[in-house]
């Protein structure tokens, strides 16, 4: 077989990268929960970031067309509707371990995403970021929108042979057109490092509420944890009064571990819905699912209905990535149709989404039962649920064999 | 396309799970070891779980048909031969992270297998379980068919940081007929807390004998470990006397880091049949195998074979799930024909069987060779393998391809 030409190459490239981009995402039919539906694709892999974004194209001065840059992971995306379309401010890792963001967009939000030409040019601050991820977006009613992400930087406290030590905090940026940051200095909380927050899209009493997740280390949250609530006055040089937990961690549940918010909450009728991820410690690591509930609409900070159980854990092939037996999201959108696309990332590695609407995530979360606690009060609730079925007219069997006359 | 009513998705649903419940098991034929079959499917997977344990199947108090309380994973399933068919008592984990046990019955022990109409009704002690796992069932010859099963407990002394400590212990429970359970106190052994105990079927002496896994905290075995044996007098108010190891951990091997019983073991002509769990740690956690050994048919205490390595190890999918790495058994049963059969779960997800005979068994259990404790001594014994099989008549193999005239 004659070795194909640069130029040949490069066109293979450039067809199996439009085949991605423009492939359909149809519904999984496989997954029934009837609280969403799941989707046969990731929405975003790294294979989806630009061939520029990668490879040098020129056969002058990269004849072999080896990939410069590598891509390693497109994860953990904020998300926001954006002049009728759905913009995700995806977490790009290269394979250098540094993230960076940047906006990917559809029509639909369920296929066809298409990375803008450049990626976001988040400015640093005077103590520079040695790395940036996990951007909620926020519309805030002052008119801008917020993105809040984590920022971490080294432990200057860390001896030379710990070269992983790092300090989190939550780093600030805002826009109004998702294409020009303004950098705004970093929120200051009570808490000695914050990861996880989220901006309220609404004032409180003329303040600007946020959602935290106070830690005491930079993995553990140690006395910390639980998703707390608190106040400021601007997001210019944002700085909080006291933390109160709104959701804390409890014993023997998917959350005993860490918890932390997930996007900024969605406003219904009957309160501020709420996604979350709660974490355990397994023999095989930590595990991560997403989990709902409700604040009441007049005081967010007041939880008025938590279910039992996760919302979303991995499945198939979901389960295994650069961190395994990990969802994780802080995006989603409400369109005016009461659809919600929720974008969830699996092991750290490549985006998903799942649809469905406010009506059934309501009836979700106010009709699935709390966290019983215990074994035998959690087998009471399902026996419950398995009586009053036996009760149902019997479901369409197929006809008992007839005696024989 | 038009929407389908809630009777539509529910015959959906309704076929998808008869659909799964009447699959057939074929063996695997990839996999060829000869010590014992592995099978194409799980034989319970959370799917398997009725529809009424989950849906509320009323379409006027759940009319998008929602799921209320889900299951996430359905393995370490006791397992006994009960009216001819096999019967597994399934940990079954809802969505909440509580466990509790049911019943599930095939008449071949492969596949078709069927959960009874509600779960098993376990009274809890004055002190409530949090969870319980991992059943053991035994027939023992005072008539009793006893259930000895892992209970936590909340650590009273974990500070209130710390969502995640418990307290494992033994609970009892036993039976005439799986629906009706008589819960016993808890175990008491002089080890500060236990995993894994399994009942032995017969007296010694007129008292009742306990393999146990002594451990001095909740995870960590501590200066304890290793696979011990107890007897006392009484299963009504059960306090062990001393425990003595017959099976301890050893160095660089695959139950270096724990051990400890699986099943009741197996009485055959030459020995008791055990099959344990033995557990090392890696980069990605903990990896945990099943392997056999052999102890005496009148002292049970004293071990008299035990090759070296794993019987059972996770392969394909059965590597990936909540919990990856792990495989694990309690329940295994021999039927009258020679026929045993071996439910091991795999990652804390679902529930496989292995079958092989007593016959291959104890041919593996007595003629692999033990552990050989170094490199160059296993080399040694394969050396030794090889060689005896080259002094054999060169098999049929196929002719060498001629050279062309």
């Amino acid at each position: 077989m004659k070795p194909k030409t640069f130029t040949q190459h490069l066109a293979a490239l450039r067809r199996a990268h439009a085949k991605l981009i423009n492939r359909n995402n149809p519904v999984d039919p496989a997954w029934h929960n009837g609280i969403y539906e799941r989707y046969k694709n990731p929405v975003i892999t790294a294979a989806h970031t630009p061939l520029e974004w990668r490879y040098d194209l020129s056969p002058r001065t990269n004849p072999f067309l080896l990939e410069r840059l590598g891509v390693n992971a497109t994860f953990n995306a904020g998300a926001i509707e954006f002049n009728g379309n759905i913009c995700l401010c995806v977490r790009v890792e290269g394979s250098d371990r540094k993230s960076f963001f940047a906006i990917a967009e559809s029509k639909n939000g369920l296929d066809h995403f298409r990375f803008w030409d450049e990626p976001c040019l988040i400015p640093a601050t005077a103590d520079v970021d040695t790395n940036i991820y996990d951007l909620r977006l926020t519309r805030h009613e002052d008119g801008w929108i917020y993105g809040l992400f984590c920022t971490e930087r080294r432990d200057p406290a860390a001896p030379p042979a710990d070269q992983s030590s790092a300090i989190a905090q939550c780093g600030i940026v805002r826009t109004k057109d998702l294409r020009h940051w303004q950098r705004l200095p970093d929120l200051r909380t009570p808490s000695p490092q914050q990861r996880n927050v989220v901006l309220h899209p609404e004032y409180i009493n003329g303040q600007y509420a946020l959602y935290t997740r106070p830690q005491d280390g930079f993995i553990d949250t140690g006395g910390g944890g639980g998703i707390g609530w608190a106040l400021c006055d601007t997001m210019e040089h944002a700085t909080t009064g006291a933390e109160t937990i709104l959701d804390p961690r409890h014993y023997h549940t998917i959350s005993e571990l860490k918890n932390g918010p997930g996007p900024a909450p969605l406003k219904t009728r009957a309160g501020w819905l709420h996604l979350a991820h709660g974490v355990r410690a397994t023999a095989a690591g930590l595990r991560y699912v997403l989990y709902l509930f409700l604040t009441d609409l007049r005081d967010p900070a007041r939880l008025i209905a938590k279910p039992q159980g996760y919302l979303i854990a991995p499945v198939g092939a979901e389960r295994t990535g650069d961190v395994s037996n990990v969802v994780f999201s802080n995006g989603w959108v409400a369109r005016e149709n009461g659809t919600v696309l929720i974008y969830y990332a699996s092991a750290d590695t490549r985006l998903h989404v799942a649809t469905t609407t406010i009506a059934r995530l309501l009836d979700y979360v106010t009709h699935t039962p709390p966290d019983a606690r215990h074994t035998a009060a959690s087998v009471q609730q399902r026996l419950a649920l398995i009586r009053a079925n036996q009760t149902l007219r019997p479901p369409a069997m197929p006809p008992s064999p007839r005696r024989k006359r």
